[in-house]
């Protein structure tokens, strides 16, 4: 497998906004866009960093894997993503070495990004998510209002996305809940 | 000020040989250069990813920093580099904003790098290192034992690094043992 770059940082935060004001106002990273990842029910920030970029990541509610990491861990980096050249071919090989995946198999998350995350139990506590690049699926550059994204976010339907969402929720737990 | 890219991500680990098995064995990242840092007792080996590098510092006695993170919250990522255009401008930058250092000034790290750390305090949980680049400072890629690196630390004398190594061994207690 060969990885290709840092794709992004994700940053855990309570309050996007609070972060922005040191992130973007002080550190002045430029947001490029903001969205929501409703499987992990977060709103998010994209700021880009040369050829990455840190996403601020903020829960709308309680019960979500990126809730459970602020409630035991509190505001830091949630997880990094590396971008893969072949995600299949990097799947399995992660398989054949009995490494413990999150997603056994690669979906298609926001912006139609496939991607695929490891537990980090197998990664020495990093959460990391492998990526592969797919044409059409970057992002377009668009700022939203936070507040319009977390109520959006809130009114959908609380359907986590397929199996994913509950593997996260227990990540961070103590008790083997994820597998 | 401006951040130029992301230079490095620091992960914290209680065994580099082991840690390897994974990242460069599994994920087949290629490991371009060991060392020591002195000032905070790590051995280290860098793995370059694009125009970054993922690090990963393993801690040679139980009361550095690293070491009571590793204690306090296991393995995991233990800081961010991020790049600079102007070392001064940026830290002139986040004293008026009031924000808080590790180091009040810029200091000299290993291979002539010239940083300075933001608290993780300031930056919702995130321990920032920035970092200058300095002509001359590039690590020249050489990769020695891990085993003779841990010997010659442990044997070195254990001047802490000007103040830094007291800050960094409280930057994760929950008291407020750093200011």
């Amino acid at each position: 497998m060969r990885i290709r770059r840092i794709e992004h940082l994700a940053i855990a935060v309570n309050d996007i906004d609070e972060a922005l004001g040191f992130f973007r106002d002080i550190l002045q990273l430029e947001v490029s866009h903001t969205d929501i990842e409703e499987g992990q029910r977060v709103v998010v920030a994209f700021m880009p960093v040369a050829d990455s970029e840190i996403e601020l990541i903020e829960p709308v509610d309680d019960d979500s894997g990126v809730a459970r990491f602020l409630q035991q861990r509190g505001p830091g980096i949630h997880h990094i993503c590396l971008e893969v050249d072949d995600l299949d071919a990097a799947m399995e090989r992660l398989r054949e070495h009995d490494v413990q995946l999150v997603d056994k198999n690669p979906y298609v998350g926001s912006s139609g990004r496939r991607l695929a995350f490891v537990h980090p139990k197998a990664a020495h506590g990093v959460l990391i998510e492998l990526y592969e690049a797919q044409p059409g699926d970057r992002r377009i550059p668009r700022v939203q209002n936070i507040d319009e994204l977390r109520r959006n976010l809130v009114n959908r339907s609380r359907i986590a996305a397929a199996g994913t969402r509950g593997f996260f929720a227990g990540l961070w737990s103590d008790g083997e809940t994820d597998d």
